[in-house]
């Protein structure tokens, strides 16, 4: 077992729950913690567990990036943290698990990146989101990327500009979270939506999420050549095979993976 | 008049209707299904007509693709059968008519593909849709290249991932759909949006469509260069000539196709 | 100070007010109105306002071209016409000001175009938005184009297929603007979010403005290496430092620009 400074990381059945535990910093990002994120998304991402789940302690789900570790860099310094920090977010992405995230508080900047990356996320009401960097003289860039490709155009623009916190409810209501939930139901809510996701076939699930990735943003015909590829050989695995016997046998499927 | 196995081809007035008639498959597309349907909607292309419907007999809008027909096939095979789905999605977006999918039940699969391939889509109340192929095994990984299209990404992340129905009016709020209405309402309002989406020059509506699934999913400055020389163009057609004339003159105008 | 006839432009503090003054053609786009509408935003672009309204007098916030100007071209005359609507929606994007649709009636065809363009948009409750040139045998290619990007495609699909308006509640709830207030609370709405959207540093904002749209429609991974410079190249200027330390030294940052 790898030891964090930053994160708690266990496992329960199938599910790694990697938690931002730096409540002091808001769970501020810091180049040490996004290492330790980036290293326990690929232990998750090299272990067999289906589903991971991405939380936070304490008042903040994460801050975003942790301005003391920003403010001394030159161009280098602050290129070489931003790759870092994009590496881990393509790493929620690449990862064959269903990652998701669980807000429980305000996630703002990075730490709102954080959401939007996750392929699903569930808010407690009380949480908020927020892309403040413009308030602050920098600005959410990276983290507007995939925070522009879950809601609207123009809520992105109102998101980024303003900086100012929307709430969980508008949160769902853009598309920006999957489910809104009382504070006291988050757990339960969670482990719902992610038992559902990752039951079945593992490897189905892996082609389909890195599929899924691959098509989005694309012209549909561009999107097609990926996605007809990816399916006509997903077709030939154990699984495919499996699950359609079992169906077309009328018995439940026994996954071979 | 073509014979088809698996569809019912009818025209009234300006309206080809497309129905899928396998109930007992659950309308499920097998290779056969999927020939007549592109051969149906061709031939609907290549008329006069100005609208086409499609729909579904039975208790199922579409089960998706028929197991039975791709269990046995290999690589070669599978990819054959899915270049021939995709051909008909393709072709619904590419004749020159507006089609509209007239939802009376459960779209899943494939079938959930055919819906948002369709330009429009009106729903039942008891309407549903899902990706169900990460639960069977397989993936819906084409089915999920339009619906993309169509939803949000975390939306379309549960969907595809979970496998789970999302009911109708769910549906019209993620944008799968345009209308849900009251299961004995759904002929009346498909009829309504079709005449609406129909009515006036019939080249000038066949033009707007084609430029926007050309112009979509492009950057903005791409999708402007292919939608401005079509509006050129356009502006000099017979339809456009008196449309303006009709405006300026303040006359009804008297399209010329 | 520029005459216009076409336009009313004043300033008051950081504000740049562009407004369509020609009511009596319900605000259409002539190519003079066009070429005003070019120029007063290149003004606002050149000056230190922060922020830039854009609204219109009359029933009619803006009825799209002026069939009287374009029935007359040829289609070299056309296109030049497009090409110069194309520029004026392109300069609303790219000037560093925040540029937001004060939408005080029904916008249609490139007057819809102009409100999808602008950053930011708030509607009065008796505001409409339509698509209709598919009605007068022409269609809206080149308005589509913004507005595809800012709301799902089956919606896209039905406002240009159709041509039908949508009311403002619709259009808020598609994404087409940000808010939607009663009719006399519509100054105060624009001021608000204006006010929100534009405070900080300027240099930040304009910076955020402009990458956010280079970054969007594109695969993510493109998108990344576009907001990953920015953000680089953004720590390093004197807002984003004075911005950061004002935040590690728990100051009121004071902006240098």
């Amino acid at each position: 077992m790898v030891e964090y400074r930053n994160l708690l990381v266990d496992r329960t059945d199938d599910t790694v729950r990697i938690t931002m535990n730096r409540p002091e910093r808001r769970n501020a990002l810091s180049a040490e913690h996004l290492t330790e994120l980036l290293a326990a998304f690929r232990a998750a991402g090299d272990s067999d567990a289906t589903g991971v789940v991405l939380a936070g302690t304490g008042k903040v789900f994460s801050a975003g990036h942790d301005f003391a570790d920003v403010a001394a860099r030159d161009l280098d310094g602050v290129r070489e943290l931003l790759e870092l920090c994009t590496e881990v977010m393509r790493t929620v992405q690449s990862i064959p698990q269903v990652v998701i995230a669980r807000v429980h508080a305000l996630a703002t900047a990075a730490g709102c990146q954080l959401v939007a990356s996750c392929d699903l996320a569930v808010a407690a009401a009380s949480a908020g989101f927020a892309l403040p960097g413009g308030k602050a003289g920098w600005f959410c860039h990276t983290p507007a990327v995939p925070v522009a490709r879950a809601i609207g155009r123009k809520r992105l623009m109102e998101l980024a500009l303003t900086g100012d916190p929307i709430d969980a409810a508008t949160a769902e209501q853009w598309g920006l979270v999957n489910r809104v939930v009382p504070d006291e139901e988050l757990d339960a809510a969670v482990d719902d939506l992610l038992a559902r996701a990752t039951r079945g076939s593992r490897a189905s699930k892996a082609a389909g999420k890195r599929t899924l990735y691959a098509q989005l943003d694309r012209p549909e015909a561009d999107a097609y050549e990926i996605a007809l590829e990816a399916m006509a050989a997903a077709s030939q695995t154990p699984g495919a095979k499996e699950g359609m016997s079992a169906f077309l046998e009328k018995r439940k499927p026994s996954w071979p993976d």
